[in-house]
């Protein structure tokens, strides 16, 4: 038996968490979210880990990303559909799973799409912590898409960033940002409405001297959201948007900013999807969990620049499922569903299965060449 | 919604199709399935593939396998635990979904075991359709456990084989396959008994000149189940159980036979998981949908020896998955899940979806380098 935890169990959880009465309840959930990130990338050595498997067409990406240590078995299927809601579909859609490593069966089958956002702000909050300057007090933010508004929350809840200035292309996003977030303690600075140029009004922007920058622009597209020019000593760039081979956000002389430091979360997956695509291969990474294991300092000094290349690594889905888990157990959430055969006996006899009636039937990643025809490809991150 | 087809709506379906009642109703099923097999790798520049990614412990592995067409995609999960019959659970345990690839979304989930047993069978008699001698009438088989009835009745289904020489070095577990197919007009030769030595028990049955021989066991190593000098010209070897690193049957003199031909489903995944991993990377091999779309020959003349290089690709259970969903849609058969969101207005405000109390919440391997702890192994196929 396999424990379903579906779109309206997940709704259930966060109303027991107090998500639907208080923006508190969700900055609680984050929190406990970056515990279980920061358990889980201490334990780094003790998973089997690698890059996720995509397969690509013109209108979006399927992705596999799986992960295990020795006791749990974990993927999520993900996906990015820029064009879906255009058809009243979210652009991410995610489910995921939790198998015993014991015996491969899946205990745990749970809808992810609000999870992969909780977790994706939890973990750039987390590894700000280790690169922001310490006395960081405002975040600009680059695309207020969905992520956007958990974005904000993760770092008012993390870091005690207040202060926070927004920009997108489309004044409306930015308005929902506000709106959703209007009962908070939250400053929030509008940019400028005067300019029409997007490039001058991020410059705009910058110039108000961010500690931070998030960047969480959804075009598939090599884009220059952000240029050398604009970064000062001292900043932390969080860039989110940047995750597919094609898909960055970041003037590669960003990253070659003299003493600049830039941290991933798995390096393999990160040297073919992330901002660290525009690098040769021997640039200079460092995985996080060297940081939070204390193997590498984290930011060295108040005049570096830092930037997290986030693209999204199977482990942080790891620990979110298991943070999930333990959640619906505790709640009794879900509906038992029979993915897999329960324990039966003979089931060596396969055939048998097939024949008798019985109750319970008992049977019981980028590709290094891209195979197939375009557009429809088949990488691996 | 999701169509989620569990463990007991196989079964259902297992019924409509006259499976519970008769052999027939089973090796119709094995045909339908190698007509969707033969279709599918006819298409074969249609798919965007690559190699499955698995993670393996000291107990089992559990891999995942995706494939997709610019309809569907389809991905596989599947588990190997050995030990687990000893609790009571099967060795292979196994789902899947398609999704579409407009959209991202999961449309059919559903339990995949037997499935997985009848493609593998359905695809082995399809490839020897092509490969074997077209007056073979007698086979060999080198492994009684779940995948040997499933064998038996595809090569007796697609080829008209009649004769069937058993080998297994558990006599149980060739009485289970002569019990299980006694209705059939299926002729059963089992071993002497006199002998001991399994070794010698394999050749005795080889010299019994089997036009056909099937090596289909179990054990996770690198296992000499034919050796070269038992081969006759103008056999054809139908290699299932070598499909791991690590996991392999035969010597890899019989690769080495002058003319021998091997036929594989994808090179790059079989030449890491197949036979032909102790062979070097440019010991040559054909992909099957050459010879299915008559770009190169099956065998070429009737002394040559063939050998399928079998261990399972991801575009077979594809093909299977789109056979299930039909047949499911045609019988009304599994339940609708929320796996994930439904269409629903506003889906890019996803934080206004954990805010509010929406009825319908709407949101809407082998690494190249293996990484992590021995035994948990990261490895891509």
């Amino acid at each position: 038996m396999t424990m379903l935890v579906d779109v309206n169990a997940v709704r259930a959880l966060l109303d027991k968490e107090g998500c639907g009465s208080f923006i508190g309840g969700i900055e609680s959930l984050i929190e406990q979210t970056a515990d279980r990130l920061a358990e889980a990338y201490r334990r780094w050595d003790e998973f089997a880990k690698g890059s996720r498997i995509g397969i690509h067409s013109v209108r979006g990406d399927i992705e596999l990303m799986p992960v295990a240590d020795h006791h749990y078995y974990a993927f999520k299927y993900v996906t990015g559909f820029p064009q879906n809601p255009e058809r009243n579909l979210p652009n991410v859609m995610a489910f995921g799973a939790l198998s015993s490593v014991e015996t491969g069966k899946p205990l745990f089958l749970c809808e992810l799409a609000i999870a992969t956002a909780i977790r994706t702000a939890a973990m750039s909050a987390l590894v700000a912590r280790h690169l922001a300057r310490e006395d960081s007090r405002s975040m600009a933010i680059i695309g207020c898409g969905a992520q956007c508004d958990f974005q904000i929350l993760a770092f008012n809840a993390l870091l005690g960033i207040e202060k926070f200035y927004l920009y997108d292309v489309d004044a409306a996003a930015m308005n929902k940002v506000v709106e959703n977030l209007s009962e908070g303690e939250i400053e929030f600075v509008l940019p400028d409405r005067s300019i029409n140029d997007s490039q001058a009004s991020i410059r705009k922007v910058l110039e108000r001297h961010p500690d931070i920058v998030t960047t969480v622009t959804a075009d598939k597209t090599n884009a220059t959201i952000l240029t050398a020019d604009m970064i000062r000593p001292g900043m932390h760039i969080n860039a989110v948007g940047g995750d597919a081979p094609g898909k960055t956000e970041l003037d590669k002389k960003i990253l070659e900013l003299e003493h600049a430091r830039v941290v991933v979360e798995f390096e393999e997956q990160t040297r073919a999807e992330g901002e660290v695509q525009q690098m040769p291969p021997d640039f200079p990474v460092i995985e996080f969990h060297e940081i939070i294991r204390g193997i590498k300092p984290g930011r060295e000094n108040s005049r570096q620049v830092t930037i997290h290349d986030s693209v999204g690594f199977a482990l942080s889905d790891y620990a979110v499922l298991r943070l999930l888990y333990d959640k619906t157990q505790q709640y009794k959430l879900g509906t038992v569903v029979d993915l897999v055969p329960s324990e039966t006996p003979d089931v060596k006899n396969l055939f048998r299965k097939v024949r008798r009636g019985d109750n319970e039937i008992g049977l019981s990643c980028d590709s290094p060449h891209a195979a197939g025809t375009r557009p429809l490809r088949y990488f691996r991150g």
